[in-house]
């Protein structure tokens, strides 16, 4: 069993941790701004240095590869990103980018013999902070490979057209045209050039913590739907209209939302979760009864039969009434269930097992890069610890003996794909 | 007794709806825009057309006077706004001014004698749609006389730099020098000119209509508080972080609004009113768990000890637990019932049983620039029945003859005041 540095991992996480950082323990670091790109010339030189070859493809994935002794052998790709949510945390995408690196360097400092081609490679645009949507370059190179519906939503004219949410105006297109790491579409991860996908990250849940364990076994991404509850009453004069008359939008969401959680928790799954986070109150003046609000529904569950028992509920929104207001129901996506390719998954666990390190079969509920790959090539996932469950804000933390032991994980696991 | 005239009110109706026509039946004319320009030199054109005197004060307020026979009397005002709020309806503000248009124009027209000065006046920036905050130039004319936590609010040289809630930039001090409507700080409406104040208004809400009567005689605006509910809670991944953990800001502070009008409800005032009309979430993202979120809280009655009873039930939510979340309860502020004044009021409700209006007492629930006229000098104003309640939208509607009929009370309650 080979292990990876702790020291190097310290070194790396200290060293990323600037690019962006945000003066209060986090980073923003938006897909090709700035402190991205210096992230991306950190990774350059550091891999340079171990003597992999760096190439880009035309949406500016990036790419560094060491060779492996069978000229024929297809990749093993180790992925991840650099860019960051808006005051995000050190650790969300670029640990995978760092685990990687670690993988390489380790194999490189130790010259560990290896048949395949060994890749670290950094997606371009995972969050869609600033560029919407999430996962965008890697549904683009995914892209004929991807369910209809998904493909649908990542059409190569429209994500160059993407507008920059703090501008409205300036487009991914240009920012990638400017960035100085367009290169070229044949250099774009395919079955026909890579075998394998691994793909380390937080956890970004607390289940690992509460249970004592390192490392998770990742075994799926959990299928999921996201649907919209519109409510509309009528809006008057805060000061001249009686209350028995009122149709108010925003209490009848609220009661609904009580409804909600009354009615779901009641299914008694443990492992459901759902999420209202995103709201719209209109004309959201404090003089006015407001006429209409809707908010967001997000609901996750390994189980496509639990998922369809909590759109029923959710449903019946619509056939209520909510104090003289309507509401209507509507979708805006789901996705199925993703499974990670079993026998990835049993090297992981073989890996983590053999190295000691403790560990548990877990689920991701969070999309990932890597849920596009899969529908392309066999891929799966390593999951690191998350102190207090807590990621995409400042105080998101993974130790570094954590992270080590992930990038251990990660090279036993990708050796042991290169040994078959 | 004197009519104002059926014909006369329908053509202003008819003309004033013309300047920010939006195009479905309502206006946008903000303060001091070119349509809001429009509106007040048609005033001013009718005005010197039954040879009235125009002036302007510095910030714009507008007054057309009928000299009255006797030269040491004071002005008798009846005023109101020409500016709407977004997307508004053809009578809120307006209506007022054509009603004192009426008056005057039914005393040129049959050379009604009176002693006073008779005024009709438009308020700058009533509505504060565009500049705020509202009723920006009576706060500004009224400032020595306004309770001091009122008048902070007010000061001029704010007022002059508050920006354009469109681009954030341009000031109102700047669109009152462009308008030409600047004139000379002498000329504002104070009590060495004026003795007597008239506001006529539609009601905004449906009690008359409901009751059966064309006019209200109003006696007061009612009291009211306003205060901030806001939610802290933890935000977290929608798909990573179990349920039982989560402190979820939105739901939270739905379980609290449903509670207020649960424990608010049982108190049984009819006349009590309450709204929510203004919320703020964070992040406000469909893939996370908001940690905060706030909504305002506005409460109006008539009566102190009634309001304090609500105030006492919205500051329960700082003691209650809210599934992990904590609230804060913070004032924005407050203010106490300003009643009209007696004579005035009396006037009005002689004047509507002498001309055989349909009428009853009420009182304002909105706020109006006659409740800070009303701390100058004595005040009153008029309410004219509006269609279902609406008001602040474009089905605001209030019938022509109900119209003419509120410019023909206050005429008759005027020259009662006049004959003195």
């Amino acid at each position: 069993m080979y292990k990876c540095s702790l020291e190097r991992m310290k070194d790396k996480i200290s060293t990323f941790s600037k690019f962006g950082d945000a003066g209060h323990g986090g980073i923003t670091r938006y897909s090709l701004s700035e402190a991205a790109l210096q992230a991306r010339a950190e990774f350059k030189k550091r891999m340079e240095a171990i003597g992999a070859t760096i190439e880009y493809d035309d949406v500016a994935n990036m790419y560094a590869t060491l060779l492996g002794s069978d000229p024929d052998a297809k990749r093993i790709v180790m992925a991840s990103h650099v860019d960051s949510v808006k005051n995000g945390g050190n650790y969300d995408g670029i640990l995978g980018v760092m685990s990687a690196m670690e993988v390489l360097e380790t194999v490189a400092e130790n010259d560990i013999p290896h048949k395949h081609p060994l890749t670290a490679m950094i997606w371009t645009n995972e969050e869609g902070s600033l560029y919407p949507p999430a996962m965008m370059c890697s549904g683009i190179v995914c892209y004929d490979y991807l369910p209809e519906d998904i493909r649908s939503k990542f059409k190569f004219e429209d994500m160059m057209a993407s507008k920059s949410i703090l501008d409205n105006k300036s487009t991914f297109g240009e920012a990638l045209e400017k960035s100085g790491y367009k290169g070229d579409k044949k250099n774009r991860i395919s079955p026909e050039n890579a075998g394998y996908y691994f793909e380390t990250h937080i956890e970004q849940g607390p289940i690992l913590e509460d249970n004592g364990n390192d490392i998770g076994v990742v075994d799926c991404v959990l299928g999921m739907f996201n649907y919209r509850l519109k409510f509309f009453g009528q809006t008057t004069h805060a000061g001249t209209f009686p209350m028995p008359k009122r149709k108010d939008a925003f209490y009848a969401a609220s009661k609904a939302l009580v409804y909600l959680h009354e009615e779901i928790d009641k299914l008694g799954y443990p492992e459901l979760v759902y999420t209202t986070g995103e709201v719209v109150c209109h004309p959201c003046v404090h003089t006015c009864v407001p006429d209409y609000f809707d908010f967001s529904f997000d609901s996750r569950h390994e189980d496509p039969k639990v998922l369809e028992k909590v759109l029923e509920i959710v449903k019946n929104c619509e056939k209520m009434d909510w104090g003289g207001c309507t509401c209507k129901v509507e979708k805006a996506w789901n996705r199925d269930t993703v499974y990670w390719d079993k026998k990835l998954v049993s090297y992981v666990k073989e890996a983590a097992e053999e190295l000691g390190v403790s560990h548990q079969y877990i689920h991701s509920g969070a999309g990932h890069d890597a849920q596009f790959a899969a529908y392309m090539l066999p891929a799966t996932m390593i999951f690191v610890q998350s102190k207090d469950g807590l990621s995409h804000c400042e105080p998101e933390y993974s130790s570094p003996e954590h992270c080590t032991e992930g990038a251990s994980v990660m090279l036993n696991a990708v050796l042991k794909v290169d040994g078959e």
